[in-house]
């Protein structure tokens, strides 16, 4: 199943894709949320899909929204790609480097992503994401993850570097920026993708390729970063997960390369669909 | 006004403090939401305690839960203190260091607090919290910040030091534990607090005071902070910001000294009341 949300701003609603059709499931659940998720949400979706019920499509204009109302956390990783650990001059991580993303970050795929006052250095980074199906609190081993997600998505982790490295301290001022992380356009079941540990993953910079990779560099691999959170934190039903980014950001290049108003980015993963923002000041 | 609330968790209700007594608002008030903060829900506060009517006693012996329902973000400044700074052999910071804990970490001013599996340096930091009364972005300046806060009370930031230092990369890891934020017992209106410039803040562990200081200390002061962290995102209703430790950290005494299962650990800050925890293994 794919699960999208659409509508405007505060007024979103339920739908999916179905042979690349958004179809309205607003008459039958009003969001996902971490309700829908701790509950039987999924397996009454999937009866409906399998039913006759014949659900109305979206209008076609609709804004895409964010694929997961508001979460409870963002939770990201850095440095998890090993080829991109090697072209920031970084060593490989003994274990996840872990930070949090406000969740006023999250934004619909196509929306306007903001660049902050004073900023100079706003970076992308296309990333994986994990939407939490169950709450994981101390796992007893990698095995248990798989049950505790409900399904992938694209996170656009939208960067600014001199907030997040030269500003003192931690890395939140340059991650936590309104609109600083597109979500969507869908939730995959896992069961739609054939190995989420050999997915390509792309991004352009107004048509330009800047970012290709593959999942299969990450060191740490979704399962494996379930598993590992969960013995810090409760990852609770709806929680959203960015597992970090393949080669490519603008702040490697030579010289770096930083995003400005009119700039468009475009983010693509193998059967997670597509994003495209258009930058603008805030 | 002291705006506290009461009952089990997941099921709290609203209520105020009158006279040092317990009042249950929740025929009135449904719970000290954003959308509360963002409307008129203060103001109708103010009048219905203005008014004749009468306010039922909350049942003694309920729950004292967090004052704030879960928030969108919990913003936390480090090393604000110049006192704390320097016992830990820090330069004072020359912007406030940012970071973020999970809003999976508040509960209520007496919950138990759970020492984390493989824990070994569970840590005590007693903190003034600001709770944001209205969205702030971008303020022009320090002096705009007052109109954006509800109140303040006490934050218990809970850090595992391993975890937040020597686990690799951000301090995430020891921040964000499940329970590892009390918060209350009540949000106080700024108001009620002569100066918040000059609050004594103070933290026993067992009986013994290990923690003294003042809000004279801080090196960025809560206008300071509202004005600087809506530089980089939106302060939302319901927000809350906890703003740094005075000395005396378990990290910082020679030898160290952490927490262990039964300890009982109590704050106190001028007129906002005392919290009390004990701690247990997760």
């Amino acid at each position: 199943m794919f699960l999208i949300r659409w509508g405007a701003p505060g007024a979103e609603h339920t739908g999916v894709m179905l042979d690349g059709v958004r179809k309205d499931c607003s008459a039958h659940f009003s969001d996902w949320s971490p309700a829908f998720f701790r509950g039987d949400g999924m397996t009454r979706l999937r009866a409906l899909l399998a039913s006759a019920t014949v659900l109305p499509d979206v209008p076609p204009y609709a804004r895409w929204a964010a694929c997961i109302p508001r979460p409870g956390k963002v939770v990201c990783i850095g440095l998890n790609y090993s080829d991109h650990a090697a072209e920031v001059g970084a060593k490989i991580p003994n274990e996840p480097i872990v930070f949090l993303k406000g969740t006023n970050t999250v934004v619909g795929p196509y929306d306007d992503v903001l660049i902050p006052r004073n900023s100079v250095k706003t970076d992308w980074e296309v990333e994986l994401g994990i939407v939490i199906g169950s709450d994981a609190r101390y796992l007893d081993s990698v095995a248990d993850s798989a049950s505790h997600i409900a399904g992938f998505c694209i996170v656009h982790d939208v960067s600014e570097r001199e907030f997040q490295t030269e500003r003192g301290g931690q890395w939140t001022k340059g991650k936590s920026c309104d609109t600083f992380a597109p979500t969507g356009p869908w939730i995959a079941t896992p069961d739609e993708i054939p190995d989420v540990n050999s997915l390509a993953l792309e991004l352009d910079v107004n048509g330009v390729r800047r970012q290709a990779g593959s999942t299969a560099s990450m060191i740490f691999d979704p399962y494996v970063l379930v598993h590992y959170l969960s013995q810090f934190m409760t990852l609770e039903a709806g929680d959203l997960i960015a597992t970090g980014t393949p080669p490519g950001v603008g702040m490697a290049m030579k010289p770096p390369v930083f995003l400005a108003p009119g700039d468009v980015v475009s983010l693509r993963i193998a059967h997670l669909g597509e994003q495209r923002q258009t930058f603008r000041p805030a």
